[in-house]
């Protein structure tokens, strides 16, 4: 489990054992079956959350019961209603499991210490970030100048294995389709 | 003018002279005229720009010509195509005046020796880096939630300054509708 984080961290700067062992202890290890709710919309979001094993979406529940998937996240993704966590406000989305899943979860007052006492962890942290701001610009562009049947196809290429495990209805809330064209684009 | 720079830091983390003498060592500043382009869709992107006065528009120009705004930037914002800053990929999008404009501007080289030779900027950065994300998840949620006329309420209650600023064109270009979409909304 902990092998994992350790991994994937050293993708992007190296660690010494020691380093590790302070970089985990501002860490919990969680499990949740598929269903729970790791942030419900309206409450307090405690932490950030990232993928050890599982499958989560990042949802918006809309006034008349809609919802809207903002994104997935799968093993070595890092997730959570950055907003509500980084600001300290109510999540304006949920994050819910769709396969039983295993995250490490850090919560703020963790995430600042840890970047400020040990530098290259907030190295590590602002790389992750831009990385999400990348991806986020990505998706806007992709709404802009991409149909329904482009962004099906960009989403198919990039992330193979969500077709396999995410259910079609959630993948038609994801390119913002209704079930009906999903069908007429995967056929 | 460096005096600008100096405030928005200090908004987030307390700076001695000497430590903003060093960081401002590390910054260009640059004049362009209306039009002006700072970065060219296809081409190598070597800076990300901080605004000090002006405005800024983000575009991709899709095979058709057509133009699709990705984002804004006006004073105290921080604008470039992240992606292909961060990843040193050629442009995706195109960064242009849209009035005259003054920016300090920072080299990944950098923007990656200040973020770890003065961790209170790699703080300061990584601040910026997680409020850019956010404001794109938001922008992620209004294209997935809102029709045509919210997303442009959302937009004049957040930015009323941009409304007297940019022409009505792009503005309808932003919220991805048609120029007779957007006089429709806003009469």
């Amino acid at each position: 489990m902990k092998e994992k984080l350790k991994e994937h961290i050293e993708k992007l700067i190296p660690l010494t054992e020691d380093e590790f062992t302070f970089i985990l202890s501002h860490f919990s290890i969680e499990k949740y079956k598929k269903n729970d709710f790791l942030i419900q919309q309206g409450e307090n979001v405690n932490y950030c959350y990232y993928v050890v094993s599982g499958l989560l979406k990042l949802v918006f529940n809309d006034k008349d019961g809609k919802q809207h998937i903002v994104s997935f996240a799968m093993e070595d993704w890092w997730e959570s209603d950055f907003s509500a966590y980084f600001m300290q406000t109510k999540a304006k989305m949920s994050l819910q499991c769709i396969e039983n899943t295993i995250v490490f979860s850090i919560s703020l007052k963790n995430y600042q210490k840890l970047s400020t006492e040990l530098p290259k962890m907030g190295s590590f942290f602002l790389k992750k970030s831009n990385l999400g701001h990348i991806a986020s610009q990505n998706r806007i562009l992709s709404f802009l100048t991409s149909n329904a049947k482009e962004r099906y196809e960009q989403l198919l290429k990039q992330y193979p294995l969500l077709f396999q495990r995410v259910p079609k209805t959630l993948l038609a809330s994801y390119l913002g389709v209704s079930r009906e064209t999903l069908s007429r684009l995967s056929s």
